[in-house]
């Protein structure tokens, strides 16, 4: 892997020498600004020209980069990304994906859209569905993905009026998308072993990341505060400590960092704003897996072959056959 | 406290015997017919009369009960709630709120709803905000509640149309709802302690109630098999048995037990399905509290001096005079 690194080339150069191993690796490429965490995405699409930021996307976009990882600012990246990369054909509105702990035998679930919009229609959840489906074939290695609604309850009456379009939808779409199509999920099933990629708007999508994110740092502070409470349990705490040690491995958020922007002409991966090294190197690696596989024009040939399938539902209606998947995926 | 309990004598009559202790507090109630978790509300509503769930609702409306408590299917029970009990003069869409484990000093936040509508628009949410704020006074002894309105980012330019609204009708009616508004919060903020209120509408809410109850679940079950895993970690269990006891209490959703229907013409408590005893008994607490200092007439009051302010500065523009809150309250 070659890495081209975009920023205040005085501040770089001194942190890149000192690691004489990687320096024919690393190619840096100065950037006289940067995007702040508090500007506005609306903003850096029009002032943005110059930032690392912006320079690391049209690397992208030139086809210099197989992919790009920041850790900066998600509205920002996400709105240069969409200026600069465009929206894939077919695409109406793009989508964050993250994985999330769970049951499953590969230990992790995919949901989106974690926050690129805060709505989506019944045909966005489709797309969404298509593409996340996409990513967990190329990205955890699942043949067939199965695919879960997000909604207040599992009855079909329930939820939202999109919600029940969608279910329409999703279900005719299972042999375009590659995936089974499970119904509605429910809160409770994010980290369940029945499901594989959990379908929502950005709204509740984001909501629901950040609640169990907190839910996760709470119980963690209780356990380190009833831990640290007595001298018998710091001894019991010591002596298990190979257990907290592994079961922190598995709940680990720098293992899972790295949201995956998808529906854009190129592959961007957002890695948490106070991520350590752990964490950006596994935002790093999967940046790289997922452009070792052509990922992206993967996913662009699964979106277009499921418009067309949709356009000739369209015009024949319902029980025209469906076409199989495209070769490339 | 007398207990009012419905459903089938022939069922009932015989566990009431069990405790004569009990016998002189305890008024069976037969009803022919449940309401079953598959029954859904509309069909309820219709067809519900002479079940126990009905008979226990309308015991409120009769001025018989001072509150009600049920297990049942919360849709249904929400359903002959509103159909038997009325919405309060003023109350647009009911709420349900429900108590998270915080790290506030009480060690409980509150939030709503988490369920009772799929939508709501910004004068509901400010609503919810009025009626919750009165909730954690009366349930949760503070004094002047900090409210925040749940969104996918806290700056001013986040989020859906509805909440930027919201934030507005909130920030005004921080006099009259005797609360202090403390602007957007993210799901990460909801067990915090720099809010006590989080208001958002029910989709969401919902979303976020089960999504926070499935990563515990998720952790606890991983923490069960990391200290399983190793006769050095089970020697360790044992000695943290009372630290591990001490944070389960903490965590105990059984001690959580217990959401508040809120806008009716009556005191509902909703027992989460598969509570066991102890979660019943907290319900059963939850409503004799709430109807031991007259919840609902304080509820009412508030919110109808809310409805006055909020007609009155309609009538003369937002730089009218804002008046105090309720005497009752």
């Amino acid at each position: 892997m070659d890495v081209i690194l975009h920023g205040d080339q005085a501040v770089l150069a001194p942190l890149v020498a000192k690691h004489p191993e990687f320096s024919s690796r690393i190619t840096l490429r100065h950037a006289d600004r940067v995007v702040t965490m508090h500007d506005k995405p609306a903003q850096v699409m029009r002032h943005g020209a110059g930032t690392s930021m912006w320079s690391t996307i049209d690397a992208v976009r030139e086809g210099e980069a197989g992919a790009a990882v920041s850790c900066g600012n998600t509205g920002a990246l996400m709105a240069v990304s969409m200026l600069r990369l465009r929206k894939l054909p077919g695409v109406n509105r793009p989508a964050i994906a993250c994985l999330w702990p769970s049951r499953n035998p590969g230990g992790f679930n995919l949901m989106l859209d974690v926050g690129a919009d805060v709505k989506a229609e019944a045909p966005d959840l489709l797309q969404y569905a298509i593409m996340g489906a996409s990513y967990a074939r190329n990205g955890l290695g699942l043949k067939r993905p199965r695919i879960g609604l997000l909604n207040v309850g599992t009855e079909e009456h329930k939820g939202r009026a999109e919600l029940k379009q969608a279910q329409d939808l999703l279900a005719h779409a299972q042999d375009i998308g590659d995936f089974e199509y499970i119904g509605f999920v429910e809160g409770t099933d994010i980290p369940s072993d029945r499901v594989d990629v959990i379908v929502t708007d950005g709204f509740t999508g984001n909501v629901a990341l950040k609640t169990g994110e907190g839910t996760a740092k709470l119980i963690s502070d209780f356990m380190r505060e009833a831990f640290g409470a007595g001298l018998m349990s710091r001894f019991a705490a010591l002596l298990a400590l190979n257990s907290l040690k592994r079961l922190q491995r598995r709940m680990d958020p720098r293992r899972v960092n790295g949201g995956v922007f998808l529906g854009l002409n190129g592959t961007v991966v957002k890695s948490h704003g106070s991520a350590d090294a752990t964490g950006v190197s596994a935002a790093i690696s999967l940046a790289y897996q997922l452009a070792q596989v052509g990922f992206n024009e993967r996913l662009a040939a699964r979106v277009a072959s499921a418009e067309a399938a949709g356009q000739d539902a369209a015009q024949v209606g319902p029980d025209a056959p469906e076409t199989g998947g495209s070769p490339t995926e």
